[in-house]
């Protein structure tokens, strides 16, 4: 697989590791840009992270643009401190990135790579689908542009609530419209990122590594474990965003199955809930939905992408 | 534990299970009344199928009341073909009762009961949960008469949708209702009833067993099987109905943990969803939630439930 | 007109001249039962209320039963207090009624009187419709008996909140049953009520007719439009609960025309809204809808009912 | 008065009024820009229509931008016939524009004047509130450059449905935005313009100014009142549109009240009712509310506007 694509972020230490996996030499991806949303913090603080991570990760020529500030229609939330003050602790990168922003909004710069390449791109939004949302609403014709969007979110089950995920839960009106837009969709919900635990063990092999790239990893994961030990006290903690990107790299990771989804807007207490139907008639389908991962695969191309950065 | 309880069910294949459970010697339970509900089937097939059960149990003093011919607010839902046309096919139990109704609705007699009832009784719903929460309304000095409501219904995920269980989906209003009638509640759901499963093997032992009500529990399970496996292609099925039944006779062979419950009354695809909060502060937890069972403890107190019927 | 009639009430001064008009020598209708509901204020003092204006209009033979004590499914709401602390306040009547209630709930009381009357009954509805709605439900056999349900509520707007009128507002879901149930409806709501009102004049002619009831009348009346005038600042105040009764005497006193009517139950702002559609195709009529009175046929009337209580 | 506006639409003859009335010579308004949405019809025709517009109105400097083809996150909807075929039939003007669009998006072009304008700028939304809410989304900074946003929409009651009035029904998610972000608003509901009435006498008195403006306006205004009184019976028709921008030119004209506005989007039958709450405490406020106007006043100004176009 040779794709080109965009990612869409809020890092964020899983997004950063999302980033990392994309940008290694084993990827065969080519990430035409990169997009910021407010998500597990505001949007001033995710896209300087991004900036951050690229400078670390070398993407010197990747654009990158701020994208929304806040959901489309519900309330801004602020998520748990599971991520830290600057939703990016833990490492030693430079607080100040040296890599500037495009100065064009996020949405619009999805808009205008859609629209100007040729081959048509992968997206992968890994927090809130607020820039999707807002891209496909003020543009109908990238539709057919979009190959696919292979995203983080939702699940047969919540962390955020109950019946709600993080990502969906923010800016549950966004995820409806990207689900009811027709493009082809790959789910990446708690059900699969479940799967993929990081714990104690996982922290060494990866500090072993030795090279920058793999010690920034070592040090976010430390400090992501550490939170969710103080917050939830678990000893291994899910590792949600690299699953998408890994599953461009290697599908074979996965098993998907063909579903439909439904968001709820609307409910009391189920708002940002994704209703996954499965065996539904092919022509009722509206996204793969990835129900379980090999971990051994996964933590070896994680382990096998880390090394291939130089010392 | 020696108990009053009341069942209120809709039988059902696994209803007639959970009753025959509560009417075995080893039950210790004293079944003060059955009422009867839309569900499954209508309310005047159930009713038939619970004299009819009560015939074949000889519960000849128990009282039978019917209740509720539909939901509390929401329209009426009938059960896929699961359970057969009568609601309890399968069985070479005769077509007509012997035994008759009280002619009293299914409501009011709970009602009357707890409050003749000096020693508080524990209620058993084992389909929705519209006579539990007439009652509750309209005769709410019952609170402090019912000692727990130990219910088969909801989960963190559905079977009639992808949110919602049958019971509470068939009136989620009534749900909530009792959910939020300050009553302690022990929840028997989908989590924990999708692990009391039976399979071939399962209606063998059963009909080794070789007495009359064996041999009509054998014959409903069969049936049971095979619509399952016509239905969704499965060799096994879910016995929901004697969950709590079991658990009232021996509460070891489950695991509960103190939560919260919101039922969903008001989405869009999530109506009759039960959100279950878990790791509550103890003033906010309104039900206990069974997450696991022990199949081997549960099925030997079931052939044990069955050897002591006469032969 | 002769009809048997049936008032479900929460008096409530309006509610007392409701009463007073049906109870008239006029009135030609047969009260064959008071059935009490919490509303205005809650139901025990609803209930008392009702037997000091038995015991005022010498309703010795009509039994009095106590119904719903709360809404179906909402949680409980008190009325402000325009009707005083006791819920009738103003009146020189004895605190204590000589006349005692039934000993049956109020939505029992209705399903005997209709199972038992040959003739359909009319059912006059002047606060939430919780008790009908749980009589229909309880018993649905009750739908071909009722010859109307002839209710104070709704409107096309509200004074409870924008949207909602107090009485729809207050149990939505009951109205919601009570306007599916299929039973024929006419319904006097905020836009017809709004323009039977009373001002000093209107309390100055009552008080001038002289007999006891007139001047309990014209006491309550002085006590609601002083609260009225307080809280609202305004001089006149609408008469909302004689409407019904008012139609039933002379209806062309009204102009109805057929409409559908849905009740929102979901909304976030508009719960208990009661949507008017006109205009409508014959089978999708489900109620009439009073959207004119003659205010001086409606006040002829009220005074000439007053003028034949004995002095 | 003398403000910078932008106006943003879907002609629609009441459009097309209301934009007669702003480049009126008598109106001191400055048109900074013209955008258009879905709506009436499909946005598409809306921008034709509005560039035929700017050439009978001669409207060469002011751009226009084509804006969101769709509601924010519900489906589209289509207005019925009342504007025929094209959405602004009964005219003579040219099928085809002269004028051509500037080639940015309607949300875009409202964020970039008002980003580069000193001077805060007046927005005057007549058809659904998508581009402005799309605007506020992307750059939350235009907040402050928006001196008020005076629109024609909702009410205290329906026409699309009983709720609901079409412009906020068409995009409710949008309104919600546009009402809860802050910006001042003066809100023209059908409260307000179905008091500006326009009848037979009306085109007569429009016919005999006999400019080429006005009797495109008499055309445009003898077809939708025959579409009125063909698809409702009525003699009259509201001229909806033109009221925001009358009140631009001269507020004496209307009553206004400050009020709060909610827009409810989860109803089952009221999605996209406001509900306007008078008499709240002043922190509470966010909109003005205009509740009447003076018809002699408002058709007086409509003529003399009329009267300054040349021949």
């Amino acid at each position: 697989m040779n794709r080109k694509i965009m990612i869409d972020c809020d890092p964020g230490q899983d997004d950063a590791m999302a980033l990392m996996l994309a940008a290694s030499s084993i990827s065969n991806l080519r990430i035409e840009a990169i997009t910021t949303v407010a998500g597990n913090v505001d949007v001033d603080k995710n896209t300087r992270n991004a900036l951050r991570l690229c400078d670390l990760l070398e993407l010197k020529d990747v654009p990158v643009a701020k994208g929304a500030s806040r959901p489309l229609v519900r309330e801004m939330l602020i998520a748990a401190d599971i991520h830290g003050k600057s939703g990016l602790d833990g490492t030693a990168m430079p607080e100040q990135p040296v890599k500037q922003t495009v100065r064009v909004h996020g949405a619009d710069l999805i808009i205008e790579k859609l629209l100007a390449s040729e081959e048509a791109i992968t997206l992968v939004p890994t927090g809130p689908l607020t820039n999707i949302a807002m891209a496909i609403r003020k543009e109908p014709g990238i539709i057919p542009k979009i190959r696919e969007i292979v995203l983080m979110g939702g699940g047969t089950y919540g962390n955020r609530t109950p019946a709600a995920e993080f990502n969906i839960f923010a800016d549950a009106e966004a995820a409806k419209i990207v689900f009811e837009s027709g493009a082809p969709i790959a789910m990446f919900g708690l059900d699969v990122t479940h799967q993929a635990r990081a714990n104690a063990e996982t922290i060494e092999e990866i500090r072993a590594i030795g090279n920058p790239v793999a010690t920034a990893v070592s040090d976010m994961l430390t400090f992501y474990l550490n939170a969710y030990q103080g917050l939830l006290g678990r000893t291994s903690a899910a590792i949600h965003d690299p699953c998408p990107v890994a599953y461009l790299i290697d599908p074979s990771i996965f098993q998907l199955e063909p579903v439909h989804v439904d968001v709820e807007t609307k409910g009391e207490f189920t708002y940002g809930m994704t209703c996954v139907h499965k065996g539904v008639a092919s022509d009722h389908v509206n996204a793969k939905f990835a129900g379980k991962l090999d971990p051994k695969k996964f933590w070896d191309l994680f382990y096998r992408a880390l090394t291939t950065y130089s010392s």
